[in-house]
């Protein structure tokens, strides 16, 4: 009696990116690696492990090398990066992941503050990363952001956005991920953009990138998952925030999105009890709560004892 | 391309009893009065104001006589309460509330852990409680608690919420509420339970109850709205909390279910805007934080001034 997806989704990991990278504090590389490795024995489709950014914009994240290079590469998972431009994509490429991931703002207002460039700007870069990764191996990806609104500009049009998507894919994108950048998606406008982007590419790896900000974060999911989506990024524990409102969530969290599939008779590929162990070293790892649920909670079949005459 | 249900749904605040009831600090009635009229203002379509139960049991709750009979009765709200059994119906009686709820558990060992008695018990005073209203013009509803699952026995037959249904209708109930009382309920379980109820009882007042605890409240709200259930429940600001996890938020949030709908074009009747400054007062109310998420973050299209440069 429910608008029925895939009985299979995949779950990609981002916190070891979008949750550190605005960590006031620098997370010691040894302990990223045995994180990440953690991650990876889970059983995630994917993990973006670190930015190959400037380190001085964001320092938590100035050991993406060394990171890339430690890490245990798990078959069964993706590894990948993020990157700004050529630059960045270089030295992805000496570090041999398999995919890097540009973000591209819908919104000019947006790319600009994120960024320092217009999106024609990014789309220069996007077109000399290419290049770089030409004969590398590893495949060219491209997160659309503020997909879903801008906090400065408000909502985009539907057909900008889908524009946008038509570009990426022409400039040699192999997959895109509809990024729902601070939150302001609703379920019926995700469904109606993952219809439209499926509906013009049906065979499109087509990821979405949701953030709880509103609360809606699961329920976006649900939607994108009813309108045929099965790739969605996550963030353990909820980690990363969101930047226009302390102490609003950020990520919709990953082990509250594969607990909601897993209860539905979705299958996700992975091991929640040991996705929610390491999700509760969180808090020892970044120095403080995180605003995850099943991990506070628990699964929904961790029975309790009775109480004393019930 | 989402499973679409009704353009117009109802909103039903229940804070001030299942929020307040397990406060530490007893809201002065002063103040109660003055929250529930300035919820009533913001056009819900229910708020439950009280319940009649033990003051020694539900101290904070210990004044709602006074509350039932002091507050600004709103045309278009209906104000109801709480009640266990026949002496609870008599002080609702006296109130002159619109409905009172009588809650009966589908797990036994639950209904004995909450009101010392087999469901059998509360069957009775179901009864007992029927008698009493007799002639009085308030109505009798009854909350379905653990209809997705008990934390104590786990989930429950669909074939014995449907049956407990049913007794309630035979009983004289004219509206139920499912309630998913520990946060247990995953998108398709309440889309097939509502849409068993309502292929059922098409004309039934339904009502659905959810709580956070995992994190898929609002995707459990969507999914109950697809399945075409226009009445939930919600608390403002998320207050409440789960008996069984520190930390875990309870009810699902009022102003982020109310956002949810009006972002996606659906009707709920409610201010969103004076919700939204109602609830920024709650944790001068209550002493403390509150999980709501749109209270944090501001509605979607509250837009932020954009960064020099940009």
């Amino acid at each position: 009696m429910i608008s029925a997806g895939a009985e299979r989704v995949f779950i990609h990991e981002v916190a070891p990116r979008d949750g550190l990278q605005i960590e006031p504090v620098f997370v010691p590389t040894d302990r990223k690696v045995a994180w990440i490795d953690r991650l990876s024995d889970t059983g995630l489709a994917k993990i973006e492990i670190t930015s190959f950014v400037s380190p001085k914009h964001v320092p938590a994240l100035s050991d993406g090398e060394e990171v890339a290079r430690r890490i245990r590469r798990r078959p069964g998972t993706l590894y990948c990066a993020l990157i700004p431009n050529a630059r960045g994509a270089e030295r992805a490429a000496q570090s041999g992941l398999d995919e890097i991931n540009v973000v591209i703002s819908v919104s000019a207002t947006h790319n600009r503050a994120n960024l320092r460039m217009d999106p024609e700007g990014s789309f220069r870069a996007l077109r000399e990363v290419r290049q770089v990764l030409a004969g590398t191996g590893i495949a060219l990806t491209s997160s659309v952001a503020t997909a879903f609104g801008c906090p400065f500009e408000g909502r985009q049009e539907r057909a900008k956005v889908l524009d946008h998507v038509e570009r990426l894919l022409a400039e040699g994108c192999t997959a895109v991920t509809l990024a729902d950048t601070t939150g302001m998606a609703n379920p019926r406008q995700v469904a109606d953009l993952v219809a439209a982007v499926l509906a013009r590419h049906p065979a499109l790896p087509l990821t979405l990138h949701v953030h709880n900000t509103r609360g809606a974060g699961l329920a976006n999911v649900l939607a994108g998952w009813q309108a045929g989506c099965v790739r969605f990024d996550a963030a353990l524990g909820g980690l990363g925030g969101c930047p226009f409102a302390p102490g609003a969530t950020g990520n919709v969290c990953t082990e509250d999105v594969v607990n909601m599939f897993e209860e539905m008779g979705i299958g996700t590929g992975v091991d929640l009890d040991s996705l929610i162990a390491v999700s509760r070293e969180l808090p020892d790892l970044v120095g403080h709560d995180v605003p995850g649920q099943v991990r506070a909670a628990g699964r929904p079949l961790d029975l309790h004892p009775a109480p004393p005459g019930a």
